[in-house]
């Protein structure tokens, strides 16, 4: 007998009449007092449950059918038939019901069906994906995953894994996580008393990456087009929704490239991903529009059909300062915008995605190319409505001398050390050196934004924060 | 006028005639008597550089043109024509040659054309995809990742982003690293003189996975079909050319499996995956098998056209112990096999990949299901000739009886602390517990396999491993 997923067979790809089997947990059981039972199965191929009509003439009807509960997993076979309820195209007519796993003590399995909160289920994280958000989450982060990939390879752009362990603490993005296998109790020291990292695995000191940009410059400047795809880390004790201490990041970079190329690929890359997922989720998303937000749909919608509006940040500070509007955090020429500056330009005087362009340097990194008025650097931020800084990016300073007076200036009192750290990173600017550019996009604040889910750790399998790293 | 990659016009996909620009790297220069240079550009789109024709006639030829070396970058505008040389079939006429980035000082260029060592080449590991054999090595290496998640898609698996940092050690895996942010001069104590991680990030001892296998687990528990494919870490202090501390990992794991469905699985992945490469980077392949090891493409070929011969551990002994071959380590039921016993059996008692089933207990994990004879285990090793062993793989244990007598028998002395770390793990073999089966493969070991390199440092970007972590 032919095994067929649910997603298979509910898409019709299996013609009505046919003997099928399908192999799943069950979500809920319902008897009928005419001696028939009613099961809504899942294996985690779609949003919904095959209902499952099973007679109670099967043998092992009294015995098991009517003992099972929500997440007993089982292999039902049967006649698939055309449903006559609503909303279902197809249920299956049982003529086998095997119990393959039960519930110890249904009445304390953790994801029993009924309501739990989120903060609930992150304590049950190894069994929220048998839920129905989580589940939903999970299809469409694969989907968003794949959609990444296949953006970037049908335009001939080369997946770099960068590293992961990295011996450079000189880009700045956040705080990081040291790496050792050093004796924690009796460290090896130097003479004057500090560790000796030369003992240490690696010979130095070594973090979690923070980002690979850097990195992934290297390969760009021999493959023209690159990205990577994987994770990094803060160590930061950040507690808030959208924090979290490992994460993943998609960062591209292009060569012979501009901060308006840059532009152009994060406008076309997001509408994109979000085509694809409305195409190949939309019962997922069906289910976040109904239950999670009600604009999950139409905000992903309203992206896709308007042009981004970009704008100088200059002339986004003299919006924001004429508007009329109480901030909390006043604006200022030279000040970073805050989320509630964003969030206005996005959400209220533009109405659609905004890039704000061409940021003051004194705020930016020392590989943002200078601009020709010696105050800007060619950095960009993407702000979407309903969230804010969606995608940063910038063109790189593919200028020797100018990036070694902007290290200097940045790491006052350490520029040289900096520079020799950088030894590789500034060779790119000696050999064949393009004008190049890429960006970041945190991949759960994507996810969080498509789904309308207002937590980075429901986005995320295993979620790690500060004081949590269970599982 | 538009723009195109080299690869792009190599494949025909623009008619001769037309005005094309492209932009890259020189590769190489040569001038002829006739006032004529011949300039090969690379945009490592392809193996392949462009030939562009540049006549003395352009404005810059004697300033410029004719002091292009190799790592120069340009951008060459012209008139696409059939190639009148072998080899190629088009070539650019050109009418305009601009220089975006010289050479700082060519007698220096690290990569200047010429034989390099791969020993070398890591030293320079920034600008090693500028040569050939690390431009072929990435594309492939991207075109294989970019099959993997194809091939999982295309069959509704879901792509799991395991967690990197991990509180629990009990995998057994390897030597694991420590991720801290406590100060190593002055690291918090208990009373009893031993650091007191309570203090750290995480609130609790934190490493670096090794496997995602058991989280992966909990989603292969709810969704039927999921894959890891990411980092692993290993802090071994080994020096061959086998090992890396960090390297990329595939694990798919499904339900409702035994180990056969696992065979069958990883028998038709790597077909899939061998298929792909042979399709999709002839050009590369042909560089490999022409320069690195002239089996490079046909022992894949072996591979995709034989069927997977199946081999219980028991009988492999039996072979090897009656082969009347002397090897370096004896045969005996209950020792593991060395890649010598491995190598034998796939090249030369099989002449084909081979997959070794269900080894004995005490020489593999407690996760792996124990099988009725009460003294082997459902385990499997994917042994393909030319390299032994390439994918390790089980159907888990699902009977928590079972498991947790394992577990008991494995860290003698400890089962206790180690079930109770366990508890989530332990939970999915009480909830709607299923058969369930996955398997391992190393990324970079595969790559290798592919195109014929030897040293697992050569088919990452930035390889880590003891005493180094440059860049």
């Amino acid at each position: 007998m032919a095994i067929h997923s649910i997603n298979q067979l509910l898409l019709g790809s299996v013609s009505a009449g046919s003997e099928v089997t399908i192999r799943g947990w069950v979500r809920s059981r319902r008897d009928s007092k005419a001696g028939i039972s009613f099961l809504h199965v899942h294996d985690g191929t779609c949003f919904n449950p095959l209902q499952a009509v099973v007679p109670s003439e099967l043998d092992n009807y009294e015995e098991e059918v009517l003992k099972l509960c929500a997440g007993c997993s089982v292999v039902v076979t049967g006649t698939l038939v055309e449903s006559e309820g609503k909303g279902q195209a197809y249920e299956i007519q049982a003529t086998g019901v095997d119990v393959v796993g039960w519930v110890d003590d249904p009445e304390t399995y953790p994801v029993a069906k009924k309501r739990h909160t989120f903060e609930y289920l992150r304590t049950v994280a190894h069994l929220r994906p048998r839920t129905n958000a989580f589940g939903a989450i999970t299809r469409v982060r694969t989907t968003l995953s794949s959609a990444i990939h296949r953006y970037f390879h049908e335009r001939e752009f080369n997946w770099i894994n960068t590293p992961i362990l990295t011996s450079s603490d000189c880009e700045g993005a956040g705080e990081m996580f040291r790496v050792s296998t050093l004796d924690m109790v009796n460290p090896p020291k130097t003479d004057k008393g500090a560790i000796d990292y030369s003992k240490d695995f690696f010979g130095q000191e070594t973090f979690l990456t923070v980002s690979g940009q850097l990195n992934v410059e290297a390969y760009c400047l021999a493959m023209s087009k690159v990205y990577t795809f994987g994770p990094t880390f803060r160590a930061e004790n950040s507690h808030t929704s959208r924090h979290l201490a490992e994460f993943w990041m998609v960062e591209p970079e292009i060569a012979f490239a501009d901060l308006d190329d840059d532009a152009d690929l994060a406008e076309d890359f997001l509408k994109y991903l979000f085509k694809a997922v409305l195409n190949e989720r939309s019962d997922d998303m069906a289910f976040f529009a109904e239950r999670i937000n009600k604009e999950a749909i139409t905000r992903l919608q309203n992206v896709i059909d308007n042009q981004f509006v970009r704008m100088d940040y200059t002339e986004a500070v003299t919006i924001l300062q004429n508007c009329g509007k109480k901030f909390e955090y006043p604006v200022a020429w030279g000040v970073d915008l805050q989320s509630e500056h964003e969030r206005f330009l996005a959400e209220e005087y533009v109405g659609a995605p905004v890039i704000i362009m061409n940021y003051p340097k004194d705020i930016k990194a020392f590989y943002m190319r200078l601009n020709d008025d010696n105050k800007t650097v060619a950095a960009m931020d993407v702000l979407a409505p309903g969230i804010g800084e969606i995608i940063g990016g910038s063109q790189r300073e593919d200028r020797l001398d100018v990036m070694d007076a902007r290290i200097d200036a940045t790491f006052s009192g350490s520029g040289e050390a900096h520079k020799e750290a950088l030894w590789w990173y500034r060779d790119l600017r000696r050999y064949g050196s393009v004008p190049h550019a890429g960006f970041g996009l945190g991949f759960e604040r994507l996810l969080n934004y498509i789904t309308g889910m207002e937590n980075v750790r429901d986005a995320i399998p295993f979620p790690r924060t500060p004081g949590n790293a269970p599982f």
